[in-house]
């Protein structure tokens, strides 16, 4: 197994890009990829999409793309996991130059949601939830979410409030990125007076609907260190979890098992331990995926996550700083895109280019991209070389 | 990189499947798959599918049918490259094992499209086609090989009748396959008097909308070995190439340069010649894509495909006998499994497994496995070890 590093980033601004086509957007993206990298054009494209064939009626993103960044005849697929399929791209491409079939391997997370009506868009999200199980109550994925949230509140006595201090750390940390759909602040008093969508979820808790597309390229680590003018950041784990889709089968349906189990196979194939990681680059796509995967990970005690945002412990300078270049809630989440996303700003960060929102000697970073309510669990941990 | 054997294959039969929802239907093609194996749990699924978010509702089939089939926990993820899925879902497999990140993986195609209205299955059918320069034009995806085949006749001076023999031979060696969705032959005259689809093709010469799943399980060389009662086949070659979506942008629209292309990859990592090649299970959607499969992978001149069925070296004691189980045609094309059932009919040739079917002493054999109209073309060659 060949080590495998991160050598160009690139990413389209998040919004309603309404001027921009499938092919387009994610052409952008890979554009600024490659150009970072250096290169001209990659032996192999991942692919990371869920909702293109429903929203846009078009399959075979991987040839499609490939062949509009004029890179026709390599060799290119999707790869699907839901809200996860961006990292689990990702992971496709670690896999393919890990194995010495590719030598560079490009990746392109992308999703445009804004065209479609939004009951398209409430009814694609909801196929990431149980079709048998949960789809045909009525279910939509904002409900579910809802029902975690309820459950967490209850069983350990937490109030909403208490959820605050996630989408006002990534609203602040949105200000300085200009990719991020939402550049503002927000107070306490906005997050206490927000219109509820599904009680308890307010309009603050869950990330947007958005357009964007974010790419990155790879390649071998001897490779990477001969390259002119590029830092490369080596790829120390990949790992995917799973669990049932439906809520109702879960263990514990307030402990995100596939992301504990996904987080401590990456802990292990990097040999580091939870106090080691400098940032986090959490799936906050509603503010309590975002406190169970920060207890899922082993950055908080059960019931304990919404403390560490009380205590300032996931700002830029906190112990575990999250969404630093605004995370989903506020930099946006473009479902397919959002795991290739959390690459690119865990790679700013390693790099030491993240500006105002640059974590203090940030060595290494970990992204977790969840699929559903935490069926499939993407984790990857990045570090310097 | 570690080499790859199969260890295990599954599959169920092909037709209107309406007694088993997804899960099911994948789970009797693994479950048959790891009992061939000999094993309990893989560590990875890969899911080949097409179209049940569209179909179906139902997205990130990964972790509902690890889940399903008591693999709760296990990385899964889906891989999609239209009607190349199931080969594309493959060779992430193979990818896993090689790079040594995974030790087991199994993968799975399948494919659910009898219960959806034929308006459904017709417009998800097309979304493998370009949505901005082809859908918008209502071409369906029997109309773009309608159009195909049309000129392949033209260029080429070949009358219609002269395809007859790819549907005879599918039909003839379906007979002997239980596993297929039309077990009877057709006759010269049967197929002169079918009625037509699509000018010129006619109701032979298109595979049928049908249910099915077939999987396999993969595992390191060294490891195969050592299984008792297991006779492991290696994975010799794995290569996928693309080509533009569209077809009025194609270099030649009668050659598929993503076929020849990946098919010169295979042979060079394999390190063979066509002329090696004792079984190839060709990607036979159409009659008029198997004639240029089988020219873009070496085995006929160009325009000279339809002479090889003619003489009968397309039969299984011809010189390249092709759909031995009765192919897509026959067998049966549920779109996502396809490039699975053609590794599981590979397999049984080079296990010597294909009864009245055997091809004599079959020891390399190859499949090619097509999305769109030769757009995403994933080829695996595999042989005895």
């Amino acid at each position: 197994m060949r080590d495998v590093c991160i050598i160009g980033i690139g990413q389209t601004p998040i919004g309603e890009l309404w001027e921009l086509g499938l092919r387009q957007l994610a052409f952008k993206a890979l554009e600024a990829a490659v150009q970072d990298a250096g290169i001209e054009r990659p032996e192999a494209l991942f692919v990371g999409n869920m909702m293109a064939a429903r929203l846009s009626d078009q399959a075979q993103l991987g040839a499609l793309i490939a062949d509009f960044a004029g890179w026709r005849g390599i060799e290119a697929v999707t790869v699907e996991a839901a809200c996860a399929s961006g990292g689990a791209a990702f992971q496709a491409a670690v896999r393919a130059v890990a194995s010495g079939m590719v030598e560079t391997a490009a990746v392109v997370g992308i999703e445009k949601m804004t065209e479609a009506t939004g009951e398209a868009v409430t009814s694609g999200l909801a196929t990431a939830a149980d079709a048998d199980y949960e789809q045909i109550h009525g279910l939509t994925f904002v409900a579910l979410n809802a029902l975690l949230m309820q459950r967490y509140m209850y069983e350990y006595h937490v109030p909403h409030e208490a959820f605050a201090g996630f989408p006002i750390n990534a609203h602040r940390n949105a200000v300085n990125n200009p990719n991020a759909m939402y550049q503002r602040e927000i107070t306490p008093e906005i997050y206490a007076r927000a219109p509820i969508i599904a009680p308890p979820i307010n309009l603050y808790d869950s990330s947007p609907i958005c357009d964007g597309a974010a790419a990155a390229i790879l390649c071998p680590l001897e490779m990477a260190r001969g390259l002119p003018g590029v830092k490369p950041i080596q790829v120390l784990a990949s790992a995917t979890a799973t669990d049932c889709l439906n809520l109702d089968d879960r263990r514990n349906v307030i402990s995100l098992d596939a992301a504990r189990l996904s987080a401590e196979k990456a802990y292990q194939q990097a040999g580091i331990v939870p106090s080691d990681v400098d940032v986090f680059e959490v799936h906050d796509a509603f503010s309590i995926i975002a406190a169970l995967s920060l207890e899922a990970a082993g950055f908080a005690e059960p019931g304990k996550a919404t403390r560490l945002a009380e205590e300032g412990e996931i700002a830029i300078t906190g112990r575990i700083p999250i969404s630093t270049m605004g995370g989903l809630k506020a930099r946006g989440h473009p479902v397919g895109a959002t795991g290739v996303y959390e690459i690119v700003d865990v790679v700013t960060q390693l790099r030491g280019e993240a500006g105002a929102n640059q974590v203090p000697d940030a060595c290494i970073g970990m992204t977790q991209n969840i699929g559903g309510t935490g069926s499939t669990v993407v984790t990857h941990i990045l570090g310097c070389i």
